[in-house]
């Protein structure tokens, strides 16, 4: 049998938003995936049903593949490293995501290439914890060092106050983050290739309610990106990153401050879809690939995106009125605040791209 | 088990890349076709595996669907008939694609509604085929009835020449077509939905090499287009046509005149995936299903699509090089002449988008 190009691990909604761009190029990809009706398995021929974390399914998976990709950085390396043949390329590179996977190895990485992110310590027992609250004045975020996402895993504290038993909420051990007094959260995602090309997709302001990002706008221009984008991209050099790399940032006062990083396609550049001639994720995969990286070019002055969250009342039942350019993920079950789906909208002025994407969300019933 | 939303008979480069655009809204899409290797096959997670003349096979896939459409209108309409139970909604209808299939009946429905086509007779017999080299002064074109397509089923004769035993080499019959002269070849395809919303896209320039597409530019401008339009429209509506209809035209001293149409999706429209803001697979899809259509909307001022025809010369290899917007279908053999992808390109003019993307052909080594 031929070796499948592409191999991703897991079968959410980036997992089949990457296989439907890696198709037209005449990529073959093959999914791991524990149910049959998962958003990727649904448009994915070569759909292996299996866990994760079983290590026979992912030998049996791996061995079939010439690449592989993730679509989420909470993946086990150690399980991963011991079922992966020699002759597998993976992007990006196992070490990078496990510097990024870890909130604190993330910080430690970051400082050391110079780029500014809020004041952090680790805090792994109680005398780290009276020392956060002496640091950071009574008031900061207690977060998980794995496994954290869309503000699970993460705890305020104020005034001193938290839960006595909070060091036991998990075994992953915490970093304490000082509050960042910011204007506007920011968004901007690169790209490297295998060859070392680098891109940088349009910077945008992502607005998130409850901790899950609700819309994106761009594009969005600032004077410190440029430094940001040099420092960024001597980082992906020296940790030999490949593919797409999505930064989270605050704009403060005192300049760009990243939030966090995450090692794969991210809901901050589904806009890329609809309002760049290439998205993030034929990117991501034509980086992996060694396949030349097309230069970033908007096909209208403005763009953006609001994701169509569920509301946890009853069944998935799509409207089939959809304005904009729609991208639904096939999700069977309707939870609250899960992430079913997007609209892309492009316009003359981000403005008038969100008035008209906040509009057809409205009109949009699940 | 739920029902799929929409089912296509056929797992070729058609159905791909129907599958790919109708992913994004939602829509669950199963395919018959024979091998687990086909283009449409790599793409659909929910692929039947089986002969599209089996009565069981089609029986088992029909009973699965809400929606059945078609990326050829070769079908046996009579098995079809037999194994289709009455909730399956088909598009275009059976009727529509039974009159467009033979060229006999499509000639009528042409003339039926006053659209110009190039002179024409039935050819059943000797006698008739001296008829035609009478009426069409000893040079014409023979058609076979049925299942003709990109040259084959047809036999030019000219000064009276011919094969003596042309009349043999179909069972279908035939229609006698007089030449036309023409200035260039044209196409343009319409949407109609369920509901009646009409739509036309643009009017392109079609160039055929061995009676095969080879490029389409656009858009095109004719004085004639407006006054085609209606005629088609309705035609459309009399037949209540729901889906694409592909129009190919011959731009002629006396006006457009209709070469053939397609009861599909078609190369003429690829354009489409990256020139408009809905393409043809999407509007396709929308129109059965019910859902709104998108306004005609071009994102450049112009556009041109070149196919990948196979040269013969061994395995399918991409050479991962493509700039433009490249379409690859997953072809395992590279048979001469065979449809194997295409490229995209958008621009300021027809003339510069055709000038980059025969450049990016060449540069495209299979």
């Amino acid at each position: 049998m031929n070796k499948i190009d592409l191999g991703i691990l897991g079968g959410g909604q980036l997992a089949r938003m990457l296989a439907l761009d890696a198709f037209p190029l005449g990529i073959s990809v093959a999914v791991l995936t524990p149910q049959a009706n998962d958003p990727a398995a649904q448009v994915v021929g070569q759909t292996r049903l299996g866990a994760l974390s079983d290590e026979n399914d992912l030998r049996k998976f791996l061995g079939d593949l010439r690449a592989l990709t993730f679509e989420s950085e909470f993946v086990d390396i150690p399980k991963l490293t011991n079922c992966l043949p020699k002759s597998v390329y993976v992007f990006p590179n196992l070490k990078a995501i496990e510097n990024i996977q870890d909130r604190l190895t993330q910080k430690q990485m970051l400082d050391r290439f110079g780029i500014a992110t809020s004041p952090w310590i680790t805090v792994g027992n109680k005398a780290d914890l009276t020392g956060a609250i002496e640091k950071f004045k009574n008031s900061f975020v207690l977060k998980q060092r794995r496994f954290g996402y869309d503000g699970y895993g993460t705890f305020v504290v104020k005034n001193g106050e938290h839960d006595p038993m909070i060091l036991q909420k998990t075994s992953h051990g915490f970093i304490a983050e000082a509050f960042v007094d910011f204007k506007r959260e920011l968004a901007v995602s690169f790209v490297r290739g295998k060859n070392g090309d680098f891109l940088q997709l349009p910077l945008v302001e992502s607005v998130q309610v409850n901790s899950r990002c609700f819309s994106v706008t761009g594009p969005v221009t600032h004077t410190k990106l440029g430094a940001l984008t040099k420092k960024v991209r001597v980082m992906m050099e020296k940790i030999d990153y490949v593919g797409i790399l999505a930064v989270e940032l605050f704009d403060t006062p005192k300049g760009l401050v990243v939030n966090e990083l995450a090692p794969r396609v991210h809901n901050s550049a589904h806009y890329s879809q609809d309002a760049l001639t290439c998205s993030q994720f034929e990117y991501h995969v034509r980086a992996g690939l060694g396949l030349p990286l097309p230069k970033v070019e908007q096909l209208k002055k403005a763009f953006a995106m609001v994701n169509l969250l569920g509301d946890g009342n009853g069944e998935v039942q799509l409207s089939r009125a959809p304005k904009g350019k729609l991208h639904w993920y096939g999700k069977s079950e309707n939870r609250a605040g899960r992430k079913l789906g997007h609209i892309n909208v492009t316009e003359a002025s981000p403005k008038k791209a969100l008035t008209k994407a906040l509009q057809w969300r409205k009109d949009f019933k699940l």
